[in-house]
Order: C-alpha cells, then sequence, then structure tokens
C-alpha cells in the first residue's frame, strides 16, 4: 500500500475561542480560525486523515520532510516512516516539531483503520468502549460570570457536575490575569470547587506552571486537605529535581510530565528516577499516537499509571486501548462555551458524552472524526 | 466480532527431535509428538489459530480460564482480554502460564490479521520487511559428527556461513553431558568458531545458565577477546544481582532476562537498576505479542536493544515492528537436522532465509503460519 501524495487543506471555521497574551485560550467574539487537514493517499484510492494547526505542517515541513518519507513507503509502515521522520528531527526540530510528527503518525493510522474498516483503538487493541471523562476548565479569567473568583469556579462546577462530569480539573488564574499568579487564590478556587461538588467528584488542579518548590509544596499541602485526586505542572517540567523533591514529601500524586520535550525517552527518565507518581503523555506532546502507547506501557510496566493528556480522537484512541488511565480529559470548557456544540467542520462530536459521564469510544473506522468534507472544499483557503 | 467459540485440536506429527533429561532438544530418531492448535471463532466466521505444546492448553485450562474469559467478548478487544486472563493467574499461574497466555493472545492477532486481510506485522506498524538471522545451535550433545567437540561446532559453524548466516550463536554444554558445565569447553568452542568463521561474522553466546559469578565472568572475558556481540544468560535470572554485578565489569553486552518470569514488569526493574546491556523477550517468555512489545518499547525509551527471543511467527512479527533488534533467531541447528524442511502441518516456512542470511516477514493474512488444515484433521489425536 504505497504512498501516493500527501496533502494539506488550510480552511477556515467559526471559533469562540480567543487567546490571551500568553497563549492561553478563552472565550471571544467569534472569529474565523484556520486549520489544517492533511491527507494521505495510497496507490488503492485509500486516504488517511489528520486535523491540526496550521502551523504545524507549513509548505516547508511538507516538502522538506514529510513528502521526501512518506511518497513510496508503505503506509503500514508506522514505525518505520516514524523513526525516519524523527531522525530528521535532529537540527531541524523546530521546524518539523513533535506535533507535526504526531499530525503525521496520526493520519496514518487513520489511514489503516479507513482502509481496513476498523477503529483505531481496535486495531490497536481495545480495553475498554466508554471512558469517564472530567471536565477540564479553561484557564481562569477577568470576566465577570466566567472564572474570574473562586465562587464562579465552584457555580460552573456544579453545572458541570449537573451535566453528568464525575471529575473536574481546574486550571487556574495565569498572566496577565492581573492577580495571577497567586497561591492562595488557586487554593481558594480549589476549596470552592470541593464545597460545591461535595466529596464524592474527583478534582484535580493544572495551575500556574512556574511556582517556586515552596509554593507548589504549599498548595500539594491544601490539596492534600481537599481530597484532590493529583497535582498537574506547577513547575517547570525541565527540572526534574524540582518534581522529584515535591512528589517525595506529597502524598497527593505529582502528574506529569506534559508539556517536556523528549517523547518517550524523557518520561523513561522520570520513571527511573520517580520524579512523579502518575505519568503523563499525550499523542500530540510526544509525537503521535505510537509514542504515547510506548509511554502508556513503559508506567504499567513500572506499575504507575499514565493519565493521557488532552482531548481529540487521537487521545481518546490511546484512552481506549490501555488499562492504567483512569480519565479521558473532556475540555477546555467554561461557562460562555458549550463543548457539546459540533464544530462546524465535523459531523459529530468525537467524544460524546452522556448523563453519567462516560465518554463512549467510536465505532467509526479510523480515528473517528467524522469529517465534513463538503465544508471542508468550500471553506478551503489554499492547498499545497 | 464476538467470540463464539475457542476450540482445541491435538495432533500428531513426525519430528526428529528428542529432548534429554533435562529438557534439552538434541537431534534423535523420528518419533511422532503431539501438536495443539488453538482455535478462536468469531460470530462472522472468522477464526485466528495458535500453534504450541499441548500441555500448555490442556481441558482444564481452556474450560477453567480461557473460554470464560473469551466466549463473548470482543475479538478485537485483546488488551482487555490480556488483562483479563493475566488477573487469572493470580493464584492459577501454574495452571494458566505465560505460555498459555500468549498461545490464546497470538491467536487473537491471528484473527485480527486474517479478518483484515493484514500481515500482523503491519497491523502493529511495520519496521521492516527483512531482518538479519543469527543461526541459533542445539545445546552441545555427546553425538559424533553432531555439536560434541569444540571442533565440530567450528565445522558446523563454517556450514552456517555457507547457507548465508552472518551471525551464530552457540548453545553449548549443560548436563547431563558428561563433561558439562565446563567454563574451558564453552570457550574453546566459543574460540573454535571465531577461528572457523573469521572476524566478520557475529557471534553470540547461550550456555549453561546456572555458573558462579566468577565463572560468568572468566567467559565474559574470554569473550571479549572473541570479539563476541552478546553473552546470554550464564547465571541465574533469579539473581538481578549477580548480572548487575557482572555487567558493571565487562564491556561485552550482557542479554537478558529471557527465562525471569513477570512479564514486562520484571523486565522494568532490570532497566531500572541497570542489570543487562540489552533487554531480552520473547512472545512465549512474558505472555504475549502486546507485552513482548511493551518490553521492546520500554527498551527504545531507555535507549536499550531488545533482542528477540526464540524462533517462529510470532516473534518474527514483533522483529518486524520494532527498530531497536538486531537480529531474528533461527532455530535451534543442528548438523543432523535440516531446519529449511517444513513441518508437516505447515505448507510453508514461517521464517524463509535468503542466501544472504535475511529471513523475510511474511505477506500473509494474520502471524503467517500457513497451517495445512488437511493434515491437521487428518491427524487429530483429539479435540475439546
Amino acid at each position: 500500500m504505497i504512498i501516493t501524495a500527501v496533502n494539506v487543506q488550510i480552511f477556515s471555521y467559526p471559533t469562540r475561542r480567543a487567546v490571551d497574551s500568553a497563549g492561553h485560550a478563552h472565550p471571544g467574539d467569534v472569529t474565523q480560525a484556520s486549520m489544517a487537514l492533511l491527507r494521505i493517499k495510497t496507490e488503492c484510492g485509500n486516504e488517511g486523515y489528520a486535523l491540526g494547526a496550521p502551523e504545524l505542517i507549513r509548505p516547508y515541513v511538507l516538502d522538506g520532510f514529510v513528502r521526501k518519507v512518506l511518497v513510496g513507503a508503505n503506509a503500514f509502515d508506522r514505525e518505520k516512516i516514524w523513526h525516519d521522520l524523527a531522525h530528521w528531527q535532529r537540527g531541524s526540530a523546530s521546524q518539523l516539531t513533535d506535533r507535526a510528527l504526531a499530525l503525521v503518525e496520526q493520519a496514518l493510522w487513520d489511514w489503516a483503520g479507513r482502509k481496513l474498516n476498523v477503529p483505531v483503538h481496535k486495531l490497536i487493541g481495545g480495553y475498554r468502549d466508554k471512558v469517564p471523562a472530567y471536565g477540564s476548565t479553561m484557564c481562569g479569567d477577568e470576566l465577570p460570570g466566567g472564572l474570574s473568583t473562586p465562587e464562579e469556579y465552584g457555580r460552573f462546577a456544579e453545572t458541570l457536575v449537573k451535566r453528568g462530569y464525575k471529575a473536574i480539573k481546574l486550571h487556574t488564574w495565569m498572566p496577565p490575569v492581573s492577580f495571577a499568579p497567586s497561591v492562595a487564590m488557586d487554593i481558594k478556587a480549589c476549596a470552592a470547587v470541593r464545597e460545591a461538588v461535595g466529596p464524592d467528584i474527583a478534582l484535580m488542579i493544572d495551575g500556574y506552571h512556574w511556582y517556586s518548590r515552596t509554593d507548589a509544596l504549599t498548595i500539594g499541602r491544601a490539596l492534600e486537605k481537599l481530597d484532590f485526586a493529583w497535582f498537574e505542572e506547577p513547575m517547570m517540567e525541565d527540572s526534574a529535581e524540582s518534581y522529584a523533591w515535591l512528589a517525595g514529601q506529597l502524598d497527593i500524586p505529582i502528574l506529569g510530565p506534559e508539556s517536556l520535550g523528549g517523547k518517550h525517552l524523557s518520561r523513561a527518565s522520570w520513571v527511573k528516577n520517580d520524579v512523579c507518581d502518575i505519568l503523563r503523555a499525550g499523542v500530540a506532546g510526544v509525537g503521535g499516537i505510537a509514542p504515547c502507547l510506548k509511554v502508556a506501557h513503559m508506567a504499567e510496566a513500572f506499575g504507575m499509571d499514565c493519565e493521557i493528556h488532552g482531548n481529540g480522537a487521537a487521545n481518546l484512541a490511546v484512552v481506549g486501548a490501555i488499562k492504567n488511565c483512569t480519565w479521558y480529559e473532556r475540555g477546555l470548557l467554561h461557562p460562555f462555551l458549550n463543548y457539546d456544540e459540533v464544530p462546524a467542520y465535523l459531523k459529530r462530536l468525537v467524544d460524546p458524552m452522556d448523563e453519567d459521564g462516560f465518554v463512549h469510544l467510536s465505532d467509526l473506522p479510523g480515528l473517528g472524526e467524522d469529517i465534513d468534507f463538503n465544508y471542508v472544499e468550500t471553506n478551503t483557503q489554499h492547498s499545497y
């Protein structure tokens, strides 16, 4: 099954996500955003797709690396293609990023699933057909009625529980929010949410990522009293020593690393050195579904859980095929937005959640993205 | 794809492999041996197969564990089925062995490959279409003209190189051979083989498994002088400390663990504690293709190679789908036997080797075992 073409369509779609001066998503007015549809085609006419940010897969990335490795290769040779692309990254990682690598690999999985008429999670080897989701909030803001006070977090948490969520993860305030970062406000928001939802909802926090060791310890102790399920990325992940210091003192599980580079190899170092209690990896962050599975399986070999970072079809496929993960991350969520609204370029949600808080794995062949190709065609800005 | 039936046929086939009083295979007269064909059937009528020793999958294993977990399950849910069976092993591992677990899991992979019309190595994600093999000799013996002297090892090595092998692994003498174990004889055999094949053939040794630390060190130093590629299992693998002691002193890579239980979890301990230089796992030994992949991928995350133990279609499928493995183990070989002869119950070899020493991965759907079902039917002794 030789790959004959790899193409990209950049199309526009309406969004209500706005990005602040530090890169965090918040609700905003409806604007037009751009999305890339990566399309891999084989000699038999079958195609595989992946959706991602246009900047990941600019023409120089597609021509400089992706087409060179993929065109002429067997689309089933995912492991070979992945390693060949990963080798290209030496010296070129600023162009061919791990996220670009993940996008390409994702499209190869999607191709295989569509070609074989099987969902990707079953291709990997299924573990489950549904998974409980945690509602993952947007970062705090200064929008009245939004996520601007601990009380607003509490009220939003109540609506999430009504929607069915059995777990909630707070992203708290970060600069440029005027009062951020604030240890005291983070703790207050966590306390307000615990108060609002009672003892039976699992809670986690993912706040400011540049706290000092001692601030992180202060928050961690407060979270222990509030019976939080995990404490995520309070410090720069480049300092494994800081995480080992923190994890060594706290009972609350420390989760990581999420944004650290180094794919499955850096996670191996964290595991070896007892840097965290629960491992973390997401498909985009570690360069694909296969390396994400490698991280999760390594965690299993060490008796650790591995919670998968991020929403979307590819992460959900991984969650569906591993045992040592409790939750699917659904979001980001905000009082002003409706996550259950289907994006314009899809015909249905990739992660529909029932009223008991379970997300159901897709039965569709491939990754489970039911792409509205008519919409994409109609709204294509340019192709290459 | 619900599993509706799991059945076993025990059939006889002629073999020239005889087993000595300590369980090692040697050439012998033609006798009839028994083999189990495990057959998993789904509602759509598709079947998956695995071949193995009858004692792995006796009726009480099939009824007590396998059918309970499999019948009614989705055949694509390999990860779920594997964990459910593995949980049964607590307290029952003497009945439901890791090898039995592997047999069942292998049949599920074969089912998926046959169902989807794809070789299993491509289903996993292919890395290569051919792999160099090492000729893996039988253990030494006292058969004149066989493997009874260092010189005979040397002569046999020459014929293996003529056949195309670019690497040879010696299994040396073990009790009940009268003069075994013998550090001196092991070293002499290694020296004779190096002398016979010259400097450009890769050589490895897998000898007596119960040497003392100091005997192992003596052999290791001799192997370093003979430029051997690895040193395999010279001591009991239950003593990880002994391996760490040995690996810490020798430059020649120490390979392991092979026969140690504990699946991917025990390998994690070896990796964490720098017990070996090259990791080892085989499909049967670690309970299946998936755990074998988990070991290999963990090794990759730690920058280590993982050489796959044993011949056969399932191990070859793993080798075909991973990068960090140099060789396929082809054998066991002996001057009196012809490994290239197709077993009576197959229509072709699972691991055909060309004259350059490369084994070619199968294009057949499933694991690549071209089973002669007529032969199996005709020679079935009993079924359950």
